[in-house]
Order: C-alpha cells, then sequence, then structure tokens
C-alpha cells in the first residue's frame, strides 16, 4: 500500500522544488486558481499528453518544452481549458510562459505550462499576468497544497502525495499533485498530473518510464468515457538527491521506476475514486485474456457501460449488465467460458448465474469499494481498471455546469 | 414525414394477420406481459439479431426459424430476458415456440421467440404457457395495442405504426409494434421490433431489404451505449396484398423497399426520443466524411458522451464538449476544418467559438428536439444519428430497476 505519510508536502517533498497557488480571478468562484511549481536547478523533463486532435493550445506548447529535455518550471491555472481558441489560444500559452520565465530568470521554453476548465474561451491574460507575478512572488517550501488547490476544477479534493526511496545510499524523493474529476479517460491522461523528483536520471529513460507506467496507471482511468483536450501528466527530476545518475536500465532505475508506477497508480486511483458524483470506487480486474489490449477492452467496456454504473450506484448486484458489456466489447470472448465474481464471491460461470449469500452480497455492494472480477478463459494476460460509478451527483455537476 | 393515421392498427393493419396481449404474471407490476402476433397464410421472413456475443436465447431459437424462410407467428414476452440462463434458457424458448404452435397449429420452427427484461433469471414456464394459451385464445384484429403494450419494459409508451403503399394497383400495407429504452445502442437491434406487412416478396429481397435499412435506422439509435444481449426486429411477410410477388429490384421492389425504410427510420427515432429518462431527442448529422463508417463514428462518439448528454439535459449549448468529443472518436479530424452548428446556428468553427445570439439559441436549447451538424470538410459521406439526453431519470430507472 502506498505510503502518505507526506502528503501534504507533494511537489516540495523532494530537494530544490518550490511551489505557490494564488487567486488570480479565473475561476468563478474565486478559489485558488494559478500554480506555479519551480527548481533552480536545471530539471530533466519528460511528459505524456492527451491523444484527442482537438488538442488545447498549452498541450501544444509543452510539448515543445519536452522536446527540449529539460525544464525549470510548471505554471498552470484552473477555470478555463485554453482549448479551441485558435490562435490567440496559442499566444496566450506562450505568453504565460514568457511572464514566468521573465519572474523566474530562466527561457520560456523551460516553462511547461497547463489549463484545465472551460473550452472555448480566452484565458483573461490581465489576470494571468498579474497572478503568475504574484505566484512566482509566494514560492516557497510550503506551497504545494495551494499549487495543488489551484489546479482543481469540480475535483472534491486536490489529489497530492509524496514519498522518497534509497538509491546508491542517497535518500531519493517523489512528489505529486494531480487533479481530474469529469472529461476522463486518458488515453494518455484526461487530467493535470505534475510529479517532482530530486533523482538524477538521464532524460530520455525518464521518458521510456513515465511513458510505459502511463499505460498501466493513469490511462487505465474511466469515469466518463471522454477524453480530454488539455490534459498532461509531466516529471521534472532536478538531481539534488545527488544520486550517482541513472543512465542505463541497471537496479536504480528499477527502483525508480517502481516507486513512479507505485505514486502514478495511487494518483490514478484517487482521480477514478473522485470521479463526478461517484459514491463508489471500482476496481475491474479482466484475468485470462489473450493479450493487455483485449483485457483493457473488455475491462474498459464494462468500466464505460452506464447501466453497470448506475447499478453499483444503486448497490445491485445486477451481473447481467456486466456480462452484457463483456459481451459487446469487441473482444471475442466465449460466453460459457467467462466467469464473474463480485467482491471474491462468484455471480456468473458457465453461461449463467451463481447462487450467492445475499447478505454477504449486500455487504459487497454497501461498501465504498468495489472489485469486479473477470475471467475470460482464454490466454494468460490481465488488465486492471479503475472507475467509480454514475450517480445523480454526475448529472447534476454536468448539467449544471454552465458555459 | 411520416403519416402516423393508422398507428393503433400496428401490426394487425396488413391482411390477414391478428395480434393479442395478456397478463400471465411475469413482469413484477402486474402489466400485460405475453403477446401473440399471427399470420394464417404462411409469411416470409426476415430477421436482424443483436451482435453482442452473449446472446439470450431466444435469438437463437429465432435465428434458426429465420433460417428456414418462413413463419406464422411471433411469441414474445417482457419481465424476463431468458438471457444467460444456459440449456434451461434454450429448452424454455423452443418451449415456448412449441406451446405457441400446437395452440396454432403450426410447427414450432415457424414460431419466432423473443424475450425482453431482467438478464439471469429463468423463464416462469407455467406461467409462460398459460399465457402464450390465452393469448392465442384473444388473437383478433384489434390486438395490436395489447401485443405493443406486452412487448414494453421501461418504455414510456408502445412504439407502433402503419402505413400503406400501392405497388401494381393493389394496396400493400405495413404495420409494426417496437419497444427499447434502455441497454440501447443497436449492433443490430438492441430491441424488439416486429413488422408485419400483406406484401408478397421473395424471402431474400425481404432479409436483404431489412439487413441494410437496419445500417441506417435502428443501428443509428444510441440510448446508453449498451448493447442488449436480447434484441431483434423481425419482418413477416404473408402476400395476402394479392400483389405480383417481387422477386427482383425493380420498381416495385423500390417503393416496398422505401416505405420499410421510412417505418423503421420512424420507429428509430421513437426509440431514441423515448430513452430512459429522456427529456430530449437529439439528432446528430454527420457531413463532410471520408466514408461512411467515419461519419458514423463521429456521431457516435458524440452521441455517447455522458458530457455531451448532461449538456443538453441542462439545456447547456456547450460545443466544447461536442468538438472533444469529436476528437476523441477516433476518426482522423482536422479540427480547423470542423464546423459544428446546434440548431442551425454556428457555434464552432476554423478551430474557435462562434458568437451566437444567445435569445436564439436558448429557444433552440429549450425545445424538446434539438438537432447537431457537424461538418468535417474531408468529403462527401455522411451520416445520422438520434438519440436523446442523460438525465437524473436514467440514473433513477437504473439505479433502482433492481434484479
Amino acid at each position: 500500500m502506498f505510503s502518505d505519510k507526506h502528503k501534504s508536502a507533494g511537489v516540495v517533498y523532494p530537494l530544490g522544488f518550490t511551489a505557490a497557488g494564488v487567486r488570480a480571478g479565473i475561476k468563478k468562484s474565486g478559489n485558488l486558481d494559478v500554480a506555479v511549481i519551480y527548481t533552480e536547478k536545471e530539471a530533466a523533463v519528460a511528459g505524456v499528453f492527451t491523444q484527442n486532435l482537438v488538442a488545447a493550445a498549452p498541450v501544444r506548447v509543452s510539448k515543445v518544452v519536452v522536446e527540449t529535455g529539460t525544464a525549470h518550471a510548471v505554471v498552470a491555472n484552473a477555470g478555463c481549458a485554453n482549448a479551441c481558441t485558435g490562435e490567440q489560444g496559442l499566444r496566450d500559452a506562450e505568453k504565460m510562459a514568457e511572464v514566468a520565465a521573465a519572474e523566474l530568470h530562466c527561457h520560456a521554453n523551460d516553462v511547461i505550462v497547463a489549463s484545465t476548465g472551460i473550452i472555448g474561451i480566452n484565458l483573461p491574460m490581465d489576470k494571468m499576468e498579474a497572478g503568475i507575478k504574484a505566484a512566482v512572488k509566494e514560492l516557497s517550501r510550503e506551497g504545494s497544497v495551494n499549487a495543488g488547490n489551484a489546479i482543481i476544477t469540480t475535483d472534491t479534493y486536490s489529489k497530492a502525495c509524496a514519498t522518497e526511496i534509497e538509491i546508491g545510499g542517497r535518500e531519493v524523493r517523489l512528489g505529486a499533485i494531480a487533479k481530474g474529476s469529469g472529461m476522463i479517460m486518458p488515453n494518455m491522461a484526461t487530467m493535470l498530473c505534475f510529479i517532482t523528483t530530486d533523482v538524477d536520471i538521464d532524460r530520455k529513460l525518464l521518458q521510456e518510464a513515465l511513458s510505459e507506467i502511463t499505460q498501466v496507471t493513469f490511462n487505465m482511468v474511466t469515469v466518463d468515457s471522454d477524453t480530454s483536450t488539455n490534459d498532461m501528466v509531466i516529471v521534472l527530476a532536478n538531481g539534488a538527491a545527488g544520486n550517482a545518475k541513472i543512465t542505463e536500465k541497471n537496479a536504480d532505475y528499477v527502483k525508480f521506476y517502481a516507486a513512479l508506477e507505485e505514486m502514478c497508480t495511487e494518483l490514478a486511483k484517487r482521480i477514478a475514486a473522485d470521479g463526478e458524483g461517484a459514491t463508489k470506487f471500482i476496481t475491474i480486474n479482466v484475468h485470462g485474456a489473450h493479450n493487455f489490449a483485449d483485457a483493457k477492452k473488455v475491462a474498459m467496456s464494462v468500466a464505460n457501460s452506464p447501466l453497470v454504473k448506475t447499478a453499483f450506484f444503486g448497490e445491485d448486484p445486477n451481473w447481467g449488465r456486466t456480462i452484457c458489456a463483456v459481451g459487446y466489447s469487441g473482444v471475442n470472448i466465449h460466453p460459457d467460458k467467462t466467469a464473474i465474481k463480485f467482491g471474491g464471491i462468484p455471480v456468473y460461470e458457465n453461461g449463467v448465474g451463481v447462487q450467492y449469500d445475499a447478505a454477504a452480497m449486500k455487504n459487497i455492494m454497501a461498501a465504498k469499494d468495489i472489485t469486479v472480477d473477470i475471467e475470460l478463459g482464454l490466454g494468460a494476460a490481465e488488465a486492471t481498471v479503475w472507475t467509480c460509478d454514475f450517480s445523480y451527483g454526475y448529472v447534476k455537476i454536468n448539467g449544471e455546469y454552465h458555459t
């Protein structure tokens, strides 16, 4: 289980990082809405970005920064996505980087920019400029909580975590803040997640690790099957830990990789559990598939079914909707070889329902966390997808969240 | 526009057909739940069936009947889907056909069987047997309304229609009853639809016509992206109109095809408009695609987006969610070539939002019927998908519809 002891430290837990979050007046609510994360020591940078073809301006700008291989800062806002904003949007995203760079005395192409919020409106650049300047002034070793709160939208809380490992006798730290609540079916990453670490690592290895880990963590989350226009996961590694630089896939790499994967897994699960209107956190394990892609396809088919999701909201062990979604997943399953368990209790085998203890099942369904196991009986591959239920709250949030 | 003047006549509008619907005690509500449709004169039969790999027992039995090419009757029930019921389920579906055949003095392989309702429970065959016998006794030229009501589940009303055309100087009639409200993204046909006609037509041509028409009518509907285990569209053509038998794709075929397509289009639209909890009927037209498959993929991506559907429920002209769903559809679109209109009013062009008249847009959004036009600017192909919004009602119906 992931250790949460340094949670509030978040992105400033690793050495050499500071952060801040301020109110710039971009969110209608007046809450914190501009975040800056900074490392004076140059960091290797890795990133993964939305695969939605309608990518927002900050995604396009930040991809270029990641290509340079190094960065000093992240500047991000919530309340306005700066998506579908054309040339003006691109200029605004570039301007965010320029303003931050001028304040931080670095280059504009050292600054990752990110936005989340409503699509199709332009950033209020006067407010943004003042916000970035104020945030840079507030940068501190205590700023992660404010930075985390400045990037959330309909999230009920800011996802943050921090951990440490030992590499070659040196303590290496990792920290993160993340957000994501609706428009969530990453492919990559319909969310914002900023990870800092003081590890010293080759940037290509860092990118390779992040890309691989994203496939089995953030890309295995779905809230509502909507892949966003905006979102990204960024890792900044500034080397302040002073470990022998990781330049090959040695034992140190494996150790760092495991810590990064554990952190990404934890954040992915928290994003699913805090899905818009969610009352249940649902883990869907598919076993016995021919390959990972098939296993994921079946798991996503179940996780995205509105009928499955509303059944869990109603605490109804309606396995018929689950096997129905397995059947239309597009994977060539065999109904008679497929078996389904809810909370470890068999409910479907050999093509028919299984009698189960009603009281035990009631307890499973009443819990906040529910695990669904689907055995396909076809091969050895598996996949796990994390999702949530579909409640009145989702409809309320998205029927009332007006443009 | 489709003429509705003979609506209540439904499946008995064509000559030679009788129908009935009775209460057999299969629905918990005690409502009508067993339907029989009958033609003494042997009918050519065509059918299309769910492509869900977890197909229900009645689907497997009825496929065999369609392969024989002729049929005399349909027997259908609501309240229990007879899906995921194994060998017992198959025997029960066969028994439905046998009981009806004995009463109607035809062969069991002349009887189409269909079921809809909860997955995973066995049919109460004592009730079923009594119900079929009672329904056969009640068969009449006024029985379509009861038959229609006996096959609905969460539908708010029974979809029925009837029309006539003239072929070679003879009046040819078509009638239908249909149901479908949740678990609706036909591929084929997550619904039940029984169409009768007194046209005289070669059965292979009838099947060809139905298969083609299904692709652009029932398969273009989505309520909740869930493709059911059970559903089917059946056409019975008994030749009682006395037209010169249609044995080739001549002018008569074209005329009949057009009438059948018009009827299927109308029923498909009604099924979308009566989706579970629906407050809006939404027509999504995609234009300018490279091919039909791409156009359909984009339209379905938008129609299945919970964010798009909840926005329409909230009467919010949130085009950002629409272009987002276009962007992740998997079709290689160009954001700058794509244009979107709501109710004919441009909202997105050249990569950015378009200023529109707020009062005019408010009227569009307040209407029950809303049309979305999406121009991809890539080719000449188009597709139209029909769907509905996503409301509290959907969550209520599916969170509370317990197994």
